[in-house]
């Protein structure tokens, strides 16, 4: 069971779909999208992920092509009859708003993923976003995961709050936007939503982490200004004079990273950026799986090379610079990056 | 004229006014305030500045108290007949707008600066957002600054952009807002806008630079989500084939410095965050002035360090962190701003 021999180790759940795009600077119709679809291409330059997924008997090889080219598995990507799922969405100006033209969820509406044995014995595990009974049924059929990943959105935070709830508890990892954290949380301050889900997760607890060695791990997304990540911090805080005079901003306790985002001069079409972010992020982590468990350093690792291949995904029309994408390419920003954020203790 | 002996070398032209201000955490009325005010309060833990600005007569004991105390030189501070500057602001809910609910030139509307022998040579000169026409005034008075630093708004921007053009041919250091920035260029995306503004401010040549190792620079502030610094690389890229593959974002040729803000759980008041954060950068580099002119690595120390400056202004109302704030709470803030921005390569 350790030694699965040929079988991939990353399992995305989630949606291929026709995206209809219009930006500012580009167009296109029908093409390859859907969260699954980003984020295994993302991740298909650190791992070979496993997508599971429903789809319509009009998704012709042309959309098959791109994913198998990158070796992606798609024994779980489930051909049924009908149409599949189909979005299109036009981009203001300046990329900051987005108005869905249409969502058709085809043959997305009646998905009930069914895992096979080889998927079963997953160890990293993405819980793409869907509605939170399917993300439990999922996670119920993986024998024994070693870390999972968990996306969401405004939809299901409004519609099955105590269905996301009852996720969060038996999660890893929870991905989420800045905005989604605030409503979540129904607090505006990052800082303190971050607690608040953390509290959700069962991520702080008063008494030293009750996960021995498994610590629970919050990412607050913020689109082009990057991201925030929180973890409670393993080490107990010594208490000091310097500690008592000061009244506020105690982030004591918690492990942060905060990593801007990477600027882009020309921007094309944001669309898939969360997802390939996801992508990078858990790829790399599989990648680097023989470790137990990741260390903070490694989440970091992850952060980095998900803010990469998002910022990669932006800079053409839906997946196409995913596809053309090269592993030297990823190498090289991934040092300019961090040559753009570093500095020295004075 | 290399040894100036006792006088004091950073010099910074501004405004010292009433500030009314409230915000959804607190209300103060008629407090210190002023973007000199905060400025050198900020610098004042680096080095010592000298103030260059007008009050009126209504300026009592109670005001200079504070910035005495930070051992500020207010030889420049000149008193005059009338009122002192007056503003009076409120603050949105979530703090990311406020409305100006007055403002009262007083003093400041006949304000002709007059710098004293001492002053006019100063090394390290900061142009405090005043009218263009000022800071030309301000800076032909000093007679070979190491070192210059200018602010303005959008007023400037809009109402003399000829004469504001003109000052930016003449300093070292732009730092604008992000908003500014756009307005000033015209250009939505930032690395646009730093390319049109680093070229008005003759930073970018097509040439080698012609500054000489003393290179230009600009920084554009983001509010919370911090900074992004920008320098013509001195630096020649080598021609390669990776390069030729790359179609977009080819920011080489430019030194880019990417800093996220200092995350706040608790943020009191944003006033004056802007003048803290250049009073600790333009502070810091005076401090360290030994070399003939900063590298970008010290230029990047100055960035976190305002930053610093910049969060602590924001915890309590008006200069009030700024007055009780410790060495070493600046020092242990550049340390975990470290610590929360810094990853490993792969």
């Amino acid at each position: 069971m350790k030694n699965k021999s040929s079988s991939s180790n990353l399992l995305v759940v989630g949606s291929v779909a026709f995206d209809s795009i219009e930006t500012p600077f580009g167009k296109v119709n029908k093409a390859l999208g859907g969260s699954a679809s980003y984020f295994s291409l993302a991740a298909s330059f650190f791992a070979r992920p496993s997508l599971v997924g429903a789809v319509g008997n009009d998704l012709t090889d042309k959309y098959r092509t791109p994913l198998q080219k990158h070796n992606i598995d798609l024994s779980g990507m489930e051909q049924v009859d009908g149409k599949t799922f189909a979005w299109g969405g036009k981009y203001s100006f300046d990329l900051n708003n987005r108005t869905t033209l249409f969502t058709k969820l085809g043959v997305f509406k009646q998905f009930k993923p069914k895992l096979s044995q080889a998927h079963k014995s997953s160890d990293y595990v993405f819980l793409g976003n869907i509605h939170p009974a399917l993300q439990l049924e999922v996670l119920a059929q993986i024998n024994k995961p070693k870390l999972v990943g968990l996306d969401t959105m405004n939809l299901w935070i409004e519609t099955a709050p105590k269905l996301l709830a009852e996720v969060l508890k038996k999660i890893d990892i929870f991905i989420i936007n800045d905005s989604e954290a605030r409503e979540f949380s129904g607090e505006h301050n990052l800082i303190k939503a971050a607690k608040k889900i953390m509290r959700m997760m069962e991520a702080i607890s008063p008494r030293p982490s009750p996960h021995k060695g498994r610590e629970k791990t919050l990412i607050i997304k913020r689109g082009e200004y990057g991201l925030l990540m929180f973890q409670q911090s393993s080490k107990k805080i010594a208490a000091s004079p310097a500690k008592a005079l000061a009244p506020r901003n105690d982030t004591n306790g918690l492990s942060i990273f905060h990593l801007p985002g990477y600027p882009l001069e020309d921007v094309i079409d944001p669309t898939g950026a969360g997802d390939s972010f996801a992508g990078g992020f858990m790829g790399y982590l599989c990648r680097e799986g023989s470790r137990p468990f990741p260390t903070f350093k490694h989440l970091k690792r992850a952060c980095v090379y998900g803010s990469v291949m998002a910022s990669f995904c932006c800079e053409q029309m839906g997946t196409e610079r995913l596809q053309s994408l090269l592993q030297a390419d990823i190498k090289a920003r991934y040092g300019k990056f961090k040559k753009m954020t570093e500095f020295e203790l004075d």
